[in-house]
């Protein structure tokens, strides 16, 4: 008997997931983590407001959320100086640029990003059958200029950019992103993933013109709202694209009680406030740590620090066993020569406290 | 300046949604609906388990949920004395069948189903370019041989089937079932729809065999477990077909509220035995109503009744708005001739006293 016939795509597609979850390593190793501090959440938590409106929400859940995600798309454009219709709510960044990608990817079309930038994007436009066109990293930092060209060499409809960055915590200033939009070649799509816009130094985000065509911005609830585990993310787009987006979404897929969540945790400023300014003090202290051993911080302008070995992937790869075994969960740069990096997300004095104790035991470990 | 260069696919592909949602009708109406039993969500809520279940998880939202739905997918496949290779967790079943339908359609290939039947499913074979060859009910119930039938002429390699029935409230068999599974040509698979299990009568589900590559089936949390807001559904199938799911799917689309909600949800039969037994109440008394109102209830399996209204679609269609102006939200068969029908969710009593309120004044009102 034969099984399910794939479409050739899915039949070739690698069975390969973007990131491993840290409970899939807490069960290989047979115990939690102490600190979890790998997957740039915020270890300070949800706004109170955010927990309490879900606590309410939780008894409603028998209804589905509405569709149209009405009411946060109108605060979320009340909050950018936009129309409702230029937002799109969707199961987090991964899956908006899981939509984006499939109205724009086709078999074979080229798509342009940074090699070794945030892999679930890469994901989806392999998933899609795309051809991806990397430019790599120039002192860590994303190159926009190289992105420009790319996309004019391959003809690419879309190109990436995160900032700012994952896995570097490097970002590039307002001017260099609307350089790149003037070089980009007519009718390339820039997808601007602002996921860390609320740990960005100011000038790096560039004011928000939502009647630009030349580029959608991705924003999430995961990062400064402390809501990852809802998975609530948006777009702000040209209302066209924004409406083209209802022709493959999975319409129901923001359910009532994250809809509630995410309401309650944007009216709620002062907490990412707190939020960043502990974020910025963990940053000082992880970098502090690195230093006493002999690891160099990468400036960072997200709630991650990226911490230079000085060696290379194959090494992070061992320091990042070592750093699990003795109950730290952290990741790594994603390829060469990122990857001679582990990547520590800000965590709160206990969990920058185990991670302080277990690095130099794990350093010492690797010899 | 042009815009994004969608695919050809997604620029022809039409902006409909397969469902508005009731919070659009209340907007245009001016107010809420006093009885909201259209969207067959569960009126009688989430077990209080599941409730205190999501109120504990609220705090730690901040956490992405477990990629692998480890913990949930060995619950489930402990219910279903299946392996946890056999499960997959997605974001309701809609997002699962989104998933399945880009694994195995392509442009232009063939797929079947029931005219008239589930239109997210429709939704998804058409956003994938596939070709629906829909053969119509008999007397409003699937007619399996015709699907049979069909899946032969066209070569489809994915065959849908909601056993019990989405609008129609029938089922068929499980003999029946068997009986299309070795009437099916080969590598031909089986999408059975199983949302309304929980209300189907002895008889019509098929035993598991999770080893059987000829048919995947789909359950959901947003039924009988009142978890519509939250987005789970999974499915059974195969473990080869059931790892082809981690090509595509969003892995952290299932976020940490949700899973901890379902988990508990599974863990109290106590409250769905108890809401199987009010939803019977509740179709009994809708039937009493339709008819003191000379509509005839069409015999069903699930937590609705369609009501024949002995005219067509149109009629239908005004009957629906005369109902929402008077405060109550139905919906209606999805096409001819079971468009005929309005569909009726078990409500609470308030909610069914509104309906037999509504009713008879909506009819008159039609003249």
């Amino acid at each position: 008997m034969t099984g399910p016939r794939l479409t050739p795509l899915a039949a070739a597609l690698p069975a390969s997931v973007p990131f491993v979850g840290p409970e899939a390593q807490e069960r290989a190793l047979g115990r939690p983590f102490r600190a979890r501090i790998g997957a740039n959440e915020s270890v300070f938590g949800p706004s109170p407001a955010a927990i309490a409106a879900m606590r309410a929400a939780a008894a409603e859940a028998w209804k589905y959320g509405d569709p149209e995600c009405f009411d946060l798309r109108g605060a979320l454009a009340g909050r950018h100086g936009v129309a409702r219709d230029n937002i799109v709510v969707g199961e987090g960044i991964d899956g908006l640029l899981g939509y984006l990608v499939r109205l724009l990817v086709a078999p074979q079309t080229p798509v342009v990003t940074t090699a070794g930038s945030y892999p679930t994007f890469n994901y989806h436009v392999v998933g899609h059958g795309g051809r991806l066109a990397a430019v790599p990293y120039r002192d860590d930092r994303v190159e926009s200029a190289a992105l420009a060209d790319a996309a004019r060499a391959t003809g690419a409809p879309l190109v990436f950019l995160a900032n700012p960055d994952n896995p570097t915590g490097s970002w590039i200033p307002a001017e260099e992103i609307i350089r790149l939009l003037d070089a980009l070649p007519e009718g390339c799509l820039l997808c601007l993933d602002e996921a860390y816009a609320d740990f960005a130094p100011p000038g790096a985000l560039p004011p928000i013109d939502a009647d630009d065509p030349r580029v959608i911005r991705m924003r999430t609830f995961s990062k400064a709202h402390g809501l990852a585990g809802l998975r609530v993310g948006y777009a702000i787009a040209e209302a066209g694209l924004a409406a083209a987006f209802n022709k493959v979404r999975n319409h129901f897929g923001v359910g009532r009680v994250a809809q509630a969540g995410a309401m309650a945790a944007l009216g709620d400023n002062a907490w990412v406030d707190s939020v960043v300014a502990r974020v910025a003090e963990a940053r000082a202290r992880i970098a502090e740590t690195a230093a006493a051993n002999g690891l160099r911080a990468l400036p960072s302008a997200t709630n991650f620090v990226a911490l230079d070995t000085g060696r290379d992937g194959a090494f992070a790869r061992r320091l990042l066993q070592a750093l699990a075994e003795r109950g730290v969960f952290v990741r790594m740069g994603f390829a060469p020569p990122q990857d001679r990096c582990i990547r520590v997300t800000a965590g709160t004095a206990a969990d920058l406290d185990a991670f302080a104790a277990a690095l130099p035991e794990a350093l010492a470990a690797l010899g």
